[in-house]
């Protein structure tokens, strides 16, 4: 409840009447309850007038699950026969006699904002930078359990290289980190793993596993776990029976930025300030053009997040708030290298979440 | 390249400019390439007027993945120090010097067109019912594919029936579900499957895992699989050492309402008229309050799509369509129950999806 009270008054700061969290981290941040988007539309609308209630929008066949979790709220429970729609703007004529300012979060879709609209006139505004300013600073205690997902991810890294063998598909390598994750402690994972071989290396969100890892090959590793909420993410690049001149000097650099965003990373340093020093390691070196993301991104309830460690961005790095520092070089057809970190700040303390070798690794064939 | 032709040749008798595909289902469908959407902006924009050229607008960092599957198109790249935005908004601008119609589909983002409509005028309009309409009509090999999704389905219901056993939790048998869909021959699984037992199984979508099967429980089981992209799903309700009186009352009611919608579904009716014929044995027995859901959906290349067998929906039923027949009766806080096949029409015949047992089934103890 002290949660809902907070994003109240935040809302009522900036002149905006309600705010629409559909299922989403957003939701289970806010009052715990875990749920994914699908077809039906679900919503908790958020007033900031202390006067007038909150409701939450529940499709018939969702409300008993919905109302073991959520509790006391009034409900808008609508059935497959009539749609979400009519109820849902009944309601909110009955709140706003005026065009009222309605913030959305991210999960919630166009194709509802447009029909909620044909019936009623009301001022869209994108609520998803304002949830994510509402849940940048990490309390001690998640900060905590972060640390504990970060050292989870950094056993799980350590077990999958005594794993992997030439000859094993990438699907197998994916389907191993998933289990070790949850061995070694983790409830769950925050993201599809990553394990991208050979010239696959080189799309940074590569995620088929059909290939067959072989000699040779160069093989980024990204994965992280959730425990009790909070997300870890760490990121490995390997080499198979051997590394070749290139290989080694591309990673020295990849790894020369790396080490230097930790070590700019600091409060009171702005998110630009930190990509831009990462950057200028790689573009130096003549690697600018293989650069092709930012710095890092935010961490905590949700794997991405704000902060953004990315060009133009002025945010000011303060008490806690997390991140991942990694950069990385990616060369089409050939391969791609990348190592990751998230660095977090409390109480005046610089955390470094992740600790696994970032030494040349090779598997042995 | 024929889909995108005929849905463009769509667009232009409905009026419309333009429609944003971004990752889904329909893209898969339209132009073969799988991907889910993420937090980074990622839509295919195609034009009704064959003069415009149509555009990709993607993240950098999924530029080579995407190029890979989607080929020969025009694309917007953009990197994570600018953001989609203004390059998306000049391209428009460079398009369309009137106030153009964009529909979009079910996954563009609410706060995504919002910021759009900061920067350009544009007339947003729901494009989801458009897509379905489009995919709708199934083509006959379509339909040989979903046949063996739905084969596959009914192995694995009889597998598991053979493998659940008082005292395993419902997380154990959804893994088993999973693990035997994909030996027997899925591609992959087409929804988390739901396994709902005692008191669980009155939340038609109940799906955390956490309780031990139990003597004398309820389960319901729920699920399917993907073959070539052809979506199979099917329910079954099965008890646990026993059938009370009762329970044996309402599945006899459940199965008679299944057995009703499945002979009513034919040709040339309503969606309608087949809830209606369903609803009424369930209402007649004094059970309508507990049906809580639509009789069906419509089911291909996703899971949920139209047509959906729902009262008021005055759709005739036709040639190439396919959908579920699933009444439920689901009293809170004691027990639910369903059963669920898919029913299909192509070239004149009918064709019923599944062929697993609705007889009484009891887990031996």
């Amino acid at each position: 409840m002290e949660k809902i009270l907070k994003l109240k008054e935040l809302l009522r700061s900036r002149g905006i009447d309600s705010i629409i969290i559909g299922p989403s981290d957003d939701l289970e941040y806010l009052i715990g309850f875990k749920s994914s988007p699908d077809d039906r539309f679900q919503g908790y609308f958020i007033n900031s007038d202390p006067e007038k209630k909150d409701f939450y929008v529940v499709p018939k066949i969702n409300h008993e699950e919905v109302a073991k979790h959520v509790g006391q709220v009034e409900y808008i429970i609508w059935g497959d026969e009539e749609g979400f729609l009519d109820k849902t703007i009944e309601k909110l004529k009955s709140q706003y006699d005026y065009k009222p300012i309605i913030a959305v979060n991210f999960t919630i879709r166009a194709n509802d904002t447009i029909d909620m609209l044909e019936q009623m006139d009301i001022k869209f505004i994108n609520g998803h930078r304002l949830m994510e300013d509402f849940r940048i600073s990490k309390t001690k205690e998640e900060i905590e359990n972060m640390k504990i997902a970060g050292q989870i991810a950094d056993k799980t890294m350590d077990d999958i290289f005594n794993f992997i063998k030439a000859g094993m598909y990438e699907s197998e390598i994916k389907d191993e980190i998933v289990r070790l994750l949850i061995e070694n402690g983790g409830d769950d994972i925050s993201f599809e793993p990553i394990v991208a071989s050979g010239p696959n290396s080189s799309m940074p969100h590569y995620n088929e596993g059909t290939r067959k890892i072989k000699e040779k090959d160069v093989i980024i590793l990204d994965f992280g776990c959730k425990y009790k909420g909070m997300c870890s993410d760490t990121s490995r690049t390997i080499f198979v029976g051997d590394i070749s001149p290139e290989e080694m000097e591309i990673y020295n650099i990849v790894k020369e930025a790396f080490e230097k965003g930790q070590a700019v990373s600091a409060e009171d340093v702005t998110a630009d300030f930190i990509d831009t020093e990462t950057r200028n390691i790689i573009d130096d070196k003549g690697y600018g053009q293989y650069f092709l993301n930012r710095t890092g991104h935010g961490i905590g309830f949700s794997v991405h997040e704000a902060p953004y460690i990315k060009k133009n961005n002025e945010r000011i790095i303060a008490d806690g708030m997390a991140f991942s520092i990694e950069p990385g070089i990616y060369i089409p057809g050939k391969f791609g290298m990348r190592i990751e970190n998230i660095v977090a700040f409390k109480n005046g303390e610089k955390i470094i979440m992740n600790n696994s070798s970032t030494e040349i690794r090779i598997v042995k064939v």
